[in-house]
């Protein structure tokens, strides 16, 4: 196949910044089939050397200039020759100073020369197309770059390390195996004295396979709640400490991330990591200590924004009524309710029921058993980075629409349906799992929504 | 000299992130006597060859691994060794994904394995100490990356290509020719019949060092103004269009500005780039349109403010009386008054005296003049990346010391003192312009203060 025809109109060079500004170094890309050419056109090495001559691999050390020849900065460029580069294309990376001035003047000078600015995602999404990568690792790629902490790492580092292509893979060829098995089982159907895999067999091969795609999709949960951070809502009375509890667990984190310079404050805002895991807390300042009938819709509003949180902690300085403690445990079915008893400091002893927890916001007291209760009630799998676990909403739907291919398939086998009416079936089933790696054609739309949630320069 | 001595506490291992978090990419500096051994205690290169057994300017690909051997990302990694580095130490660079965790967690494992992190310039500062570069070549690495503009770019450059450190070389070599001449007459000075050289050629010789030094120091002027910006302040009544103009000269700018993911807002807002030079508008909102006293009170709370400016654009909308005109120009001495005539949209006329401009803010009409007449009022020099200008106070400091020396040379020389009573001034005249280059031993504290203003990672 011609580049041509592979890219349509993709097949120019790009031109991005890879690095945030504000930094001491910052990096532009340059890929594509006239890359070194006009990388050529703005840069001098100190040794004379033309970059469009250059073997892969190597570095060169020298100066930028602009169409006017006025030196920009001082370079190191990387060369990156066909097919041994991130895109796969000929490339060339520029690490210059940081400099706002200096970078915006050498994509200029870049642009001027022929490159075009590239889009979002460009570069991962040009790396999938010439076979560097399949298309859920490609996703893995922006999912490895916004990670905030271990567990969202994991992940996608499992699957930029192609875990989860390769579980896919291992489906594919069962299914596979299935196809021909059937195909085989109507060649010969006409023999009816040989027996190539009794029915059995088949059934068992596509509960098997029903069972893993039924795995992966229950992944998605935990994925899900990984990736975006378990919600986590504090109730309470006010004055019962509610705003202590939350800056406490909010404090370790932050101390951590601000030793890196440049990290947001909003990002991390109200989010914290325990054990690795990112919990993210719902505000849910409004429960009123007034009388009756206003105090019930007080509470009332906050329920409301309890529905999106998975584990409510319920905060208290005194013992609940009986009626109290029955009313939360109604409005929090289905959720993971933890009771606890603040201000333990002053003294105060409340009779608890079990399950239930004592701390002291104010002095940390009951802290390490209070995250550790938090961390059980997510009850998220550890994951290491072999695990598969579904993060993305595309791949669920894709494997949501797998299962129920293969599931149409098990009941044809168990109902003894012929195996050209349940070859369809399989087919729309493999087909649906190669989506997700973008083993077949991939529609451009698919791969436009992809890659526009990605960074520019990469 | 053993690095020991040298460095002191700082023969260690450095490591730090070189670029701003936020990005596609990340990269990691170590440098360091143990920057590739250190390196390979969490790289494998997919070759399984070790960094500390690679030559220089070699990169490889492969991943790094904490210290429970889980995967934080696949690198690529680039090998410096020494002296060729930018520290001039053996340095390792690593090219990660621009995800917060992993970068974090890659620090957080170069420091488990014996790295300290860098403090602010450390970089730059082993390169000075390493000889890689000058003093006043340091201070243009910070001043480069600092630099928002053309103007500021241009100077940054002009220093780090060495310019400065040129034109004080050549001002050294003069005052060592004065001194050797001079202890030549000293020497021979009971040779009556021998003439060396004449008092008056000595003179022409330390006049020609005194012109130097004189037009080094008037270049600061300009070269704080366009470092700093130059300050502007729009003057007027309310209702005048003061911010509609203001809006006006900031937008194109932000435009071009905006083109740059990741660019701050808050840095550029009221600064403005006109013809590559930074301008710098002062807030003076408070010209009330009362009744006499009053009126004049709200002036001069306003006219306070014109204290920091050079430029003061006076926008009006009819035509000042005289004694308005009178007031303005007596508050505006030693600035430049730039009278601009607003809303000539409107259709109407003012009669306006010479020098004096007519706009309309609202829809563009005489911008450009206005534009070119703040560039010229400015009154700074092209700057080419071969000019010199001062633009350091340190420098600034150092250049007026050494003429002060020089000055009391030539008063000397005039009045025929002989040479052991000029030797002094002469040697501390070399002494001042040493310190800008960091020639002879440079105190701790003077170090510590210029690499302080650097970002960690430079």
């Amino acid at each position: 196949m011609s580049d041509i025809l592979r890219f349509g109109m993709r097949g120019d060079t790009i031109c991005a910044l890879a690095t945030a500004v504000g930094g001491a170094l910052g990096v532009i890309r340059v890929s594509g089939p006239e890359a070194l050419t006009l990388a050529d056109g703005l840069f001098r090495s100190k040794s004379g050397k033309r970059l469009d001559s250059s073997p892969t691999h190597r570095q060169y050390y020298g100066e930028v200039v602009d169409r006017e020849g006025q030196v920009i900065d001082d370079v190191l460029v990387s060369v990156y020759r066909s097919p041994y580069s991130y895109t796969g294309e000929d490339s060339v990376e520029f690490s210059c100073h940081g400099s706002r001035y200096v970078l915006r003047k050498m994509l200029e000078t870049l642009i001027q020369l022929g490159c075009r600015q590239a889009e979002p995602g460009e570069y991962t999404q040009r790396a999938f197309l010439n076979g560097k990568m399949d298309l859920s690792q490609a996703e893995a790629v922006a999912d490895l770059i916004a990670s905030t902490n271990r567990a969202t790492h994991r992940m996608a580092i499992s699957q930029l390390r192609g875990r989860f292509s390769n579980a896919l893979a291992t489906l594919r060829d069962q299914l596979l195996h299935l196809t021909s098995l059937l195909e085989l089982e109507l060649d010969f159907s006409d023999h009816e004295d040989l027996e190539f895999a009794d029915r059995g067999e088949l059934l068992a091969l596509s509960h098997q396979v029903q069972d893993h795609i039924t795995h992966l999709l229950d992944t998605f949960r935990a994925g899900k709640a990984m990736k975006e951070g378990v919600p986590v809502a504090i109730v309470g009375k006010t004055n019962v400490g509610k705003s202590t509890l939350l800056n406490r667990l909010l404090h370790d984190d932050k101390a951590i991330v601000s030793d890196i310079h440049g990290t947001t404050r909003d990002v991390i805002e109200d989010t914290t990591v325990i054990r690795g895991v990112c919990f993210r807390f719902i505000d849910t300042a409004g429960l009123r200590d007034t009388e009756d009938t206003i105090e019930r819709m007080g509470i009332s509003r906050s329920y409301e924004k309890l529905a999106s949180a998975s584990i409510v902690i319920w905060l208290f300085d005194a013992a609940p009524t009986p009626s109290e403690r029955e009313e939360m445990e109604r409005r929090c079915e289905g959720k993971s309710l933890l009771p606890v008893f603040n201000k333990v400091d002053r003294g105060e002893e409340a009779a608890l029921w079990e399950g239930a927890l004592s701390i002291s916001a104010k002095y940390g007291q009951g802290m390490d058993e209070l995250e550790e209760r938090i961390y059980a009630l997510a009850d998220l799998p550890e994951v290491s980075e072999n695990d598969v676990i579904v993060t993305n909403a595309r791949h669920y739907s894709a494997l949501s629409a797998a299962l129920s291919d293969i599931e149409r398939v098990t009941e044809g086998l168990d109902m003894g349906l012929s195996g050209d009416l349940l070859s369809e079936d399989l087919r729309s089933c493999i087909h649906h799992l190669s989506e997700i790696v973008g083993g077949e054609i991939t529609p451009d739309e698919t791969l436009s929504t992809i890659f526009k949630e990605f960074c520019v320069g990469k």
